[in-house]
């Protein structure tokens, strides 16, 4: 019942999506190009004007570029001069890079299914007529083909357009101020579109795929948009979510649903559990609703108290195996000293909420920060080599001391020195992909290491930008252009907003 | 203006379609059996509730088969027992005949649009829901494919069922009676249901492929309706869009298109254009409503004065290659002396109509028989051999023996003579499909050949059947299952309604 109430109060706050109608701005051709991004690059084929007029054959094709990314809704018209004697059948395939355009679909042996792949076959009766997808698309690149169609009449398609969907406002946001360098006010200005192309009913990781909330992507995005955007009832609304989908053991879901109605996934992430608490607090602090925050604090208890069962008497996280651990797509990550980072960072959160919210001493949560605190220091952190280490094997990663910084474990020379060592350590694990890096950013900052938080952003953000990300991408390792953890490059998100955050990072400062 | 009239009158005539909701009877595997029609045979496998329970995995399909010509929209349900994680891709392919299940439309060659071929690629972004297909299709067989779908999740397709369409209204005909052969029988209710399903809001030619009104096609499938359904407000609406559609010489469409708005094919048919006049008195003389008979008059003799400009001074027909002389499919057929019979044949229809409806006697339609006649006794008639014989050449078919025979150029005797001729001179070219088969066996019927003509009838149409025909075909050679005006078997229609006369036949002779 109070779930029902919940949910009811998040789908009052579903936004209206703001739209807008954009036109292709020319016509392209795809082609091998070893120098390219992923092997594939665009030529310029005219503009798409000249793509309109001409006449469609048997198996014809054109690609448009929008030059910008889109979601939302395509819609042409089509015209034949003489009559149409066959139904017509267009295979419209939708691109975030131009991998997805170059590459054969019917090749593709990913992991995930291959409905992800942006294709539409199109049978139509009786055109000419407009048509508009009833499907959203999330792309930059579309290429439209007529397969083998009937020799008896030609066709023309014309005034191709996109209506672009979002619930962000990109109207609210005054750019980045010159001070920044033209470089930094290109990712932020990158970073932003990322983030509005993944706001729509809800803040989704990818308009292309999962296209659903997740909860430690939603934290990520939120904190963007309070930099930017400032939508807090779409934060409002996916708390509210997340709150009434809790399970049978109060368990908030990794990840949720909108449609046919909000449900949740079957992911259980840890980490991601540990972060509703922060994300609450955040949400209270940027919005000032700290109603919301008091009506939600059952719940974020509720998420520690969880998690702490995860947590042996000695104050140590150990892996039963029931959870699926992420803070990172690194497969060789050992997680057990990044996740109890988390949850001592969590912590720690909660108790600063509770405090705001006026609430008696929670002295459950101080004593877990404290037993927590001391046994990373005793058991995960090397003396010798002033680091953190991770499992049985005393790993040595980014992750690790990421974490054990935002955990506030060490102070912040001793952070900054372990995140020295594990940046020179050669075979420490690094990031795999930009969730990651920024943990890894963020605790740069808190350590005090400013500048090399920021040489790190713009090199690792900067290269995608020089690669010709449109938007900010799922994956991304500087050694392997077509890693995925899916098994093929073209499954994974070109758009994904846990890669939005140098906004925030950038936009944080530009307001200090 | 006039024109406007019509066409309302004709789509004030619309009818409404019955429906009925048609189960598939089992599920199907296919296989490869040289021994079977088109090398293609279906196997039994079990009920279709035991393919339903089947649990799909990624790359997984069922073939159900309906036992029975289905023309309509298909309907199922989706369920999944776990959250849907990825958008549900199914290919779903419609069969008429086992071949279409069993190729690869991929490998489509043929001269006509491959959109032609019943393939629905669905993407459903929310299952599990209630799918019905927009498209109205045309089977006996549904294969139904999940595309390399996701890992995560698995379903259940069920309640598989097809809402049929027609305008036919079967119960309102009785079956043929029991002194006709078992194998009669049979031909004749596959013959109505090739009709039952090929009669929609017009009669169209063939519900897979053209689904369009064309002339020819229209009066052989009247003729079988006056006997059968008696729809004859379809028949009026047909011979309205016809008379709507004329062109600015006021020419018939042969064929035309009711959507989006009523509109004409570009064929120009010459035979068929002879034959609207027929067509008019027939259906006047089956429904008792002359008046609109005589409203339509001028349209008929419009077309025979435009038909008779192909006639030359010695009232020869002459191939000025601005028409698409039709009769049959044939490629060898030389077409001169059949053409000159459609057109006597026409003309003595016209004045028969002309007659009943109390007009001045029209000596120009009186002196075009005779002229014409003449000239064909003179030009066309091989007085040694006693047989027709068309063009230079002075080819012997058994389309001009057939036409010339209907037209009434000789007597009975002599018309039976020149059929038997035809079919016992060794080089003679045949029919190459059933909608000259029917004017042979008119012929056949009108020459006193009574016994040869249910003979052919039942050889030809049995033939069909003992093939596993459920309605009978746009195209069939006995000696070539493969046989394809448009170089492709599986594009051809297998319920294709100039293909249903035996009905006609039949039951003329039962009321006899």
């Amino acid at each position: 019942m109070l779930q029902n109430i919940l949910i009811d109060k998040a789908e009052a706050l579903k936004p209206e999506l703001f739209k807008q109608i954009v036109k292709p701005s020319r016509a392209v051709h795809v082609t091998r190009d070893a120098e390219a991004f992923q092997g594939w690059r665009m030529l310029d084929a005219g503009s798409p004007e000249d793509a309109y007029v001409k006449i469609w054959d048997r198996s014809d094709e054109i690609i448009l570029d929008f030059c910008q990314y889109c979601v939302g809704y395509l819609s042409f018209e089509i015209e034949s001069e003489v009559n149409v004697d066959c139904p017509l059948r267009l295979k419209i395939i939708f691109g975030e890079v131009p991998a997805e355009i170059g590459e054969d679909f019917s090749d593709y042996n990913g992991s995930l299914g291959r409905a992800w792949l942006q294709e539409e076959i199109l049978v139509l009766d009786d055109p000419p007529e407009k048509v508009r997808l009833p499907r959203r698309y999330a792309f930059r690149y579309v290429k439209i083909s007529a397969e083998y169609n009937s020799p008896y009449y030609k066709i023309k398609i014309k005034n191709i357009q996109c209506e672009t969907v979002t619930s962000a406002d990109m109207a609210a946001v005054a750019a980045l101020p010159e001070s920044f360098s033209a470089g930094l006010r290109q990712i932020d200005r990158i970073s932003l579109d990322t983030l509005k192309n993944c706001m729509q009913t809800v803040f989704e990781d990818g308009p292309k795929r999962d296209r659903r909330l997740w909860l430690g992507d939603f934290r990520l995005q939120a904190l963007v948009n309070y930099h930017s955007f400032k939508n807090f009832d779409l934060c409002k609304r996916c708390l509210y979510l997340f709150a009434g989908l809790v399970d049978e053991n109060g368990l908030v879901p990794s990840c949720l649903f909108e449609r046919p109605q909000p449900h949740s996934g079957r992911s259980q992430i840890y980490d991601y559990t540990a972060l509703f608490a922060p994300s609450l607090l955040e949400y209270a602090q940027a919005s000032g609703d700290w109603a919301t925050a008091a009506e939600l604090w059952p719940v974020a208890e509720r998420q520690l108290r969880i998690v702490l069962k995860e947590v042996d008497g000695g104050g140590l996280f150990q892996d039963n195996k029931k959870w699926w651990l992420f803070i990172d797509w690194s497969p060789r990550l050992d997680k057990q000293t990044a996740e109890q980072g988390v949850v001592i960072f969590s912590l720690k959160k909660a108790l600063e909420l509770s405090k705001a919210l006026g609430r008696e001493p929670e002295t459950w949560i101080k004593d877990a920060i404290v037993k927590m605190s001391d046994a990373a220091l005793k058991h995960l952190f090397d003396q010798e080599k002033r680091v953190f280490v991770s499992g049985r094997d005393r790993q040595v990663s980014w992750a690790s001391q990421a974490w054990m910084t935002l955990a506030g474990v060490l102070p912040s020379a001793g952070a900054a020195e372990a995140i020295s060592t594990a940046a020179n350590t050669p075979d420490a694990v690094k990031p795999a992909g930009p969730y990651l890096y920024h943990y890894i950013v963020e605790a740069m900052l808190a350590a005090g290491m400013e500048k090399d938080a920021y040489a790190l952003l713009e090199q690792y953000w900067g290269t995608m930008v020089r690669l010709g990300a449109d938007t900010f991408w799922e994956v991304f390792d500087q050694q392997d252009q077509y890693l995925s953890p899916y098994k093929s490059h073209i499954i994974n998100s070109y758009c994904h907003a846990w890669s939005c955050t140098p906004a925030y990072f950038l936009r944080r400062q530009a307001n200090k």
